[in-house]
């Protein structure tokens, strides 16, 4: 089967939408390497999709094929972000949005966890001394 | 374990809601010394909610100090699990459902992430054979 035999549907494609540029197929090859890479030597990876030539409907299609797993993330803060596991365990489809809903940067995250997910040491330290106070209330 | 052994709890609060059973503050300095403990050592914990004496107002207390994080996490299989940060980071307010709605168990975890997020070596390398597959149908 060639590049052009793949069937696309468009779910609410414009009138007229760019054809597939042929960058999806090589971004699925790079995830995959990625992901071998991972199982070997234990290193993660983020590849900034809006940094490449993707057209919609590159994304669209390369969204499809990686599928949509059972893990969805959200993370509200100053802006929505989704981080959302693929069918692919270890490959995530993160997502960051402005106030307004704007996307602000799209990532494929291959990694046990996306890493904004992670709680980090000093919020943690915060969040001790915050239970602290609440125990102190207590009397 | 039967079906009727899983212990269902009903989550609307009935006409006359319990009274604090004073085990609530227990908890919530158990989990404070969990936290410190972690700092202190890397060691994570979880903490069993339904094999406690704690009663409907108890968790809503409880619920209400910890507060809710930045991060809201959904699972989907066989029945939702919510995995939600609570106000302080690494603190993780989790509940698994059946696919009927009723929760099935509920946990306090104390980690920089809720260990059934972490995408597993066998589902990884699953997830690669299919992506391996996916570029071989490119042709």
């Amino acid at each position: 089967m060639k590049l052009k035999d793949i069937p696309v549907v468009a779910m609410d494609a414009p009138i007229s939408a760019a054809p597939l540029s042929g960058h999806a197929s090589v971004l699925l090859r790079e995830i995959a390497e990625r992901v071998r890479h991972w199982i070997e030597t234990g290193e993660t990876a983020t590849i900034d999709l809006l940094a490449m030539p993707l057209n919609a409907t590159d994304l669209d299609w390369l969204r499809e094929r990686l599928g949509t797993g059972e893990i969805r993330i959200t993370l509200d803060a100053d802006g929505e972000s989704t981080l959302n596991e693929t069918n692919c365990p270890g490959v995530w489809w993160v997502m960051h949005h402005n106030p307004n809903g704007g996307v602000m940067s799209a990532f494929i995250e291959v990694a046990p966890v996306p890493e904004l997910v992670k709680a980090h040491r000093d919020d943690v330290q915060g969040g001790l001394e915050r239970l602290e106070w609440l125990i102190t209330d207590l009397g």
